[in-house]
């Protein structure tokens, strides 16, 4: 039935992998499948329920490719995973995903600090990524996602060349859509207000991917406004702000689910999201996550007397 | 020295009157004079530092007319007060503030809540207000706050059309400016960017106040670029977002002042603040005001690396 709305923005949830990959507890494989399961009955139609890393690393992982399964029998939801290297490209496309997020920083620094790679080494990653893509799973789709887009807390400034030349060179070696990573939450409405329309003017609307934000400075909705007014429509958040910026103490993960819905609707777009079943599925990872804060406004303060939903503004 | 730095958009801290009025604990008077001494050093030009009240109604504003004749004390600083009435008024007119502000519910069920009057008295009240000020004391300024512009925990909805029409018997009363509250934190950024345009059209540029913004349901910093985009160049705020909501269990009051010092400086738009002080100032606050909850994410997180104030992106 989800499929059957019509949305304006899509709202992708990331918790499932960049909240739960962020925190220390690990949530049980049972307990991820009732969460995700959640997600998906209130409305959410794309969930990247995880991250192809080995397991050593990140435990919390483990059982990424047992997800994805579970995931895939959910109807009308779109399966993503993210996937830092070939390797984990491979794990990915075999447990059946329907897309991946390779993340790619534009900082340098950034990328020898989280995936072990110079740009050149990651750039030839990629391109063996969509090889073996192409080879053999070619209906998988390929997200680059531009880590550090927006400022990076090794680097600092990263300048927006670098971002749009990136984005660029990811198209040729031939991913099918380029999203941009505030990856700490440097970005600001200005920044984000003329950082995509050169992205969209250099790659065109078609590869033109999703914008994933950080509430770090809790300037996440804020940037969304902007966002909204350059074209974006297709944004990444996580339940309850999940994750965290391991550079920045007591700062917030991703923009909140929750909230972005809230504010999304209230200004007449349609998510298809329910947002009294969004806080259902905040309990199932509330429960899965004992003792781990939970960011947000709206859980707490309930629908108000004049909220509406944009499909009732019509 | 502050005053020779022009500003591109005015922060109105509220925290010593809206936030001190909603907390339980009463913060010591000398500790009020640290605390704002500290804000007006940080670089805030205006500060509402009280509420002619009944003491027995709000005890945390007994002393506010001490707390004013030290503000009054410190160079370049606007000094603002509220005021519900003419009795509030005439006592803030004694005490020497700079401007008042009345708050004027335009939803009628919230005014007999808020003040215990309907609209007819209150209009009364505001006439009764700007006679006295006209004859006596001509160089304070008044402003009308207009509570529950963009919705009414109590009535819901409010219309458009009310909000207009009492700003513009608002300016026929004599008050010189009418700014808009979102008391309850309903507000959205379409409805922002719909409503100051009227406002203006209606009363004129130099009578469109301040936008007093809410954080209830988180929107607070995405009403901000909504109405950076249709030209409002004062905003309240309060540090730590201090206030609160009691229609909304769990939810902060007004928007942060840090994260918008924060947010205006990133967009390029100067604000004359110095966010290491005004976390200096915080601290001040916290002090005194010990277990009550402190609010934002910029001074947990700290200024990042391609972070840069407004004047050095001249």
């Amino acid at each position: 039935m989800r499929g059957l709305v019509e949305v304006d923005v899509l709202v992708s949830e990331v918790g499932p992998r960049d909240g739960l990959q962020s925190v220390k507890a690990t949530m049980p494989t049972k307990h991820k499948f009732h969460w995700i399961s959640a997600l998906a009955e209130a409305g959410l139609r794309e969930i990247e329920v995880g991250s192809f890393v080995p397991a050593k690393l990140l435990p919390q992982m483990a059982d990424v490719a047992e997800v994805v399964a579970y995931a895939l029998t959910l109807p009308d939801l779109s399966v993503t995973a993210l996937s830092p290297n070939l390797r984990g490209a491979q794990a990915a496309f075999v447990a059946g995903v329907h897309k991946i997020t390779l993340p790619v920083s534009v900082s340098e620094s950034h990328s020898l600090a989280n995936v072990r790679k110079s740009h050149a080494q990651m750039i030839d990653e990629v391109k063996a990524v969509v090889a073996l893509r192409n080879e053999q799973y070619p209906a998988i789709q390929i997200e680059a996602g531009l880590s550090t887009a927006f400022g990076c807390s090794i680097q600092g400034v990263v300048p927006e060349d670098d971002v749009i030349r990136l984005a660029s060179l990811m198209v040729e070696c031939g991913v099918d859509e380029v999203g941009l990573s505030d990856t700490s939450g440097m970005a600001n409405p200005s920044q984000i207000r003329h950082m995509f329309p050169r992205l969209r003017s250099e790659i065109g609307v078609d590869k033109t991917g999703s914008a994933h934000l950080h509430n770090t400075y809790g300037q996440g909705l804020a940037n969304v406004v902007a966002a909204l007014d350059v074209g974006v429509t297709t944004f990444d958040s996580s339940q309850g702000g999940i994750g965290g910026c391991p550079y920045a103490p007591g700062a917030t993960g991703n923009i909140v689910t929750e909230d972005l819905v809230f504010l999304l609707e209230s200004m007449g777009l349609r998510t298809g999201v329910d947002i009294d079943r969004l806080i259902a599925a905040r309990e199932v990872l509330a429960s899965g996550l004992l003792g781990e804060p939970l960011y947000g406004y709206v859980p707490g303060a309930g629908l108000h007397k004049s909220f509406r939903y944009a499909k009732e503004l019509v």
